[in-house]
């Protein structure tokens, strides 16, 4: 009977315990969705950090119609990536090759929707990458157009091979942790057809094949540009656990000084090449280090992130001056940022993966999934602006571009007072037919 | 007696996770604690967003005055915040209509601190949305007496009805979760009176009733202003549950495909409208959007609030029209963004409440929430600035609104090296006689 | 037989929670990683908030160059402070004078990184302070070389008195909270040092001593810098709990009222002086507030905050005119910002310490860590600034003074389409000589 007693007290103790328990403690879930909505909302910030990155290397004729891109690549992509890509990309994947549902998803919520949250703004980072590339010259619905296509199919698809956990490149290996293939070069290689089929600007490249330097109008917003993005990259890179842990502090300083050396990278590119040292490689580099740690933050350690980083700054600058002699006319270096350095960056974190370093079936892998990558996107992408190009347009008319597409576009002036055709077009604002 | 040991052996590992779950748990106030304070500082980053659109939106010759007055009145109105607001908005309520203690709290600090940190943000909001639509003609002085009125008196006198727990509106069931009608129509009722009682900018609507549009000097700046907003309104929805929780995810979510549907409705209502696609419209779109969701973003399925914010971008459209037409000068659109797209926000929190859409009952609480809201806000603005403009004075003279409040009211001017007017008056802004 | 059934039952579901347990429970080093690292990004955007106010203060042909150090200096302060800086700072330290290990480390990860990464932000913050005192006549790679000198050497060792748990400083009783001397002063005395080396930029003191007032070219900059500048203090002062815990609120509260206050202080000195209200002094006031409560804010009640920012604003504001009356041209202010607030706020971390206030013993000490670190910092940086003046060159040539240091430094403009002189320069700039 006694022994009963205790037995009936020792039980009643370990539900007290217990209720106490449910009252104090903290949901695992609670602090992984603190973590990934706080993340996410950094990610978000990287949409100015674009903006004012792009608009800044662009000149001030075009400096609205540049933000607007960006504002409503942000918009559209979110609402597409709800309604489709967010199911392609992590619904169920029987073949390993798209996910099939998940689409438009509603109801209750739970962690499912933090989640979606952040991967929405890993689509929008994709599709604006394409902007600041095709600047200057591309139509301004047309430009939307690809958007839808990028977010709703093309990002999406080739994210459900990798990230998906059915995805065939996942089966086979391939890291990619936060995205230096699955997003960055995914953008630059959409940016890369983009600017092949659109041609360089007006008077970016001589009869004789000269080129000439179209300086950016705001190289502050430039810097201001390159520091958002960098605060962005913790929530991106940081983020992509998914789960609060303490792996995200190493995470996030690999990310950073990865960060630090890009720029330092690209300073001793253009100490070597016997230029000045130009700002905007140094804000350029510093993203390419960025780019480049975001395959393999999660695996290396801090000194090959330090070499990883510095390696995607000079990759950058060296990319810079191929796209330069091939002619192609990237007016923020999109594609030598995002897709050089990523391309860089995604073979860095097989060959520096911590524990098995420079091991050649991880290589082998990581070359595979970098080559899928280029096909896929490149060839879609390719198709895709080749069809908007037929239909309703890819590049403005040689008289739009030279006004300048934020009246011909958008019919108002980004700086009416400080710029002397700007301020003489603004008055005559009203004399423009709309646009369409 | 062996089943006496075995007791006192499960009585003592009893103990054990007791006392080694006293050691390694999270208090759940250290992460409400850290949730708050992070979202309370994102919500901060709205000073900046409005300081960004709202000058951006002004000529050049105004921009300081436009920053210099969203910088004081967060400073000002955090101080009286905590001496009188806070009091007066969430002391003990016994009558439901005023908060009688907690001014100026002091001591040691917990939990309640934070949230007061998060609630000063909140009064800055509510008085920084009247800075804009007042802007370019406002006596300097006289719009920080508003600002104390505001942030002492008109927003928590409002806010103690809905959001203290002994609120009678709060008793009937009026929902606003976050506050669009008690933050974002409070401050859009108080710019109504402000700029009912300025008049319109001189050369703003010409005799014979037509309008002259006045082009914001940069929109670079009215783009990252919004980007600002966007990113602060995560933290003014989401740390409004003041709990770390999954909930969180979901209403992040809404917001954000709110603010996207926003800037969407805008654009679309632009195409209707035959104009083109106007920047100022999609970035005062997704403002509206994420106001109008801001009411009901804790009890909504996705796709409501995708329409909550599409129909609140439409609203903000449709509102600069209908102010033209009443010939009521507001420089960024203030009223119609913070006011028209808060009242529809709060009504669409009836209407698409999850479990009881469309309920009457729940409806006409909505309804008579907002009438309340604007009877209190407009008639004691209109009594606060009409004194104002009868003592101190509300409106610069002539004179000083053709030169620019920059040197009239700073001695200061923006961008002394990029316009030559200004340039010109900051040669000779050492021989203005000082203001005041 | 029933009785055991019992215990092994009551045994059984003993285990069961305890398992459950170990999945549910969120382990405290997760929740203060996520604090560490949110806090550390947030100060990361002290850099372009610093990038923005000493970017706006200074001239339009000098904006790159003024960018780019703050680039630049946090590159080359991250790296540097990660091979050196911080195992001097926080190795173990047995003298109490120097640490003497963690030196470039590496390996796996846990929260030193995370701490790592927290502490980097504040070496880059001490290093950026100087960058605004010593702008438009620096050198690029000497001012570089400052850099190195402060982040791996200047600003760890007098860290290591206070910080490292060893510190003679700290085992003095010193209070320094988040570094009111440790960070602000020491980056105010290497800016103090270099000013007094470099000399007055040309024409801002005339031959008979009057002062030639040289306006900032972009004030929108300088208020959205200032913005962000008390945004990272959040983290700056939060996370330096490096602890997830209820006590953040208070400190959050205590840095945002004496920011608060320290606006108005100055606000109210440029009234009492018969100023007009001078937004580069408000926004200097805000910072020199906070900058002020930095030492005190996890001790002080908020009353004392409120009273410490205020002081902190008016001795900014009488520091400007002391550094004018002694012919010192610190373009942005950041010796009396950062400098003399910190004196002040450190003398008041000791002065209204909750629970011991006006102890005598106590303020002693602070008295003696603030001539300490004066002592240590302006000597060291007087020697390393003279080294670099009779080496690489401390001050560029008149001729560059005069054209701008973005051209001739870095090869760039920052405005080209905005500046007359500027665009006509940017047309000549492939002419000019590589600058090094």
């Amino acid at each position: 009977m006694k022994a009963l007693f205790s037995i009936v007290l020792a039980c009643f103790s370990l539900i007290f315990p217990l209720s106490t328990f449910a009252d104090e403690a903290v949901s695992p879930d609670a602090v992984n969705t603190l973590w990934i909505v706080i993340a996410g909302a950094m990610v978000f910030l990287m949409q100015p950090g674009f903006a004012l990155l792009e608009s800044g290397m662009a000149r001030a004729k075009n400096a609205v119609n540049v933000m607007m891109k960006n504002y409503m690549d942000l918009c559209v992509g979110t609402l597409l990536f709800w309604l489709l890509g967010y199911g392609l990309m992590f619904g169920a994947n029987p073949s390993g090759w798209l996910g099939t549902d998940g689409f438009a998803i509603s109801g209750g919520g739970g962690l499912d929707y933090t989640v979606l949250f952040f991967q929405m703004m890993f689509a929008a980072t994709a599709a604006t990458i394409v902007s600041g590339a095709m600047a200057e010259r591309t139509n301004y619905f047309g430009y939307l157009l690809g958007v839808i296509g990028i977010t709703a199919i093309i990002y999406p698809v080739f994210g459900s091979w990798v990230w998906n956990e059915g995805g065939w490149l996942r089966q086979l290996g391939f890291i990619d942790f936060a995205g230096s293939t699955v997003v960055h070069s995914v953008g630059a290689w959409c940016a890369l057809a983009g600017i092949m089929l659109l041609g360089p600007r007006l008077g970016r490249f001589g009869a004789n094949g000269q080129s000439h330097a179209i300086p950016g109008h705001n190289l502050g917003y430039v810097s201001i540009g390159g520091f958002l993005l960098w605060f962005g990259w913790f929530g991106f890179n940081g983020g992509s656990t998914l789960l609060a842990g303490t792996d995200i502090g190493p995470i996030i300083l690999n990310t950073h000084v990865a960060g630090a050396a890009g720029a330092v990278g690209a300073v001793f590119m253009s100490v070597m090449t016997r230029q000045p040292a130009l700002m905007t490689n140094a804000v350029n580099g510093s993203i390419g280090g960025l780019v480049a740690i975001t395959a393999g933050c999660a695996g290396m350690d801090i000194p090959y992130a330090v070499l990883t980083g510095f390696i995607g700054g000079v990759v950058c600058v060296l990319g810079f001056i191929l796209l330069e002699k091939l002619r192609y006319d990237d007016v923020v270096g999109a594609v030598s940022v995002h897709g050089f350095a990523g391309v860089w960056g995604t073979l860095a974190a097989g060959l520096f993966l911590r524990g098995d370093m420079f091991n050649p079936d991880i290589v082998m892998v990581q070359v595979l999934g970098i080559g899928v990558a280029f096909l896929w996107v490149f060839t879609a992408a390719f198709f895709m602006y080749g069809l908007i190009a037929r239909t309703v347009g890819l590049r403005v008319s040689p008289q739009h571009e030279q006004r300048g597409l934020d009246i011909t576009e958008h019919g108002e002036v980004g700086y009416p007072e400080f710029n002397r055709d700007a301020a003489y077009l603004s008055e005559h604002v009203k004399d423009l037919q709309p646009i369409r």
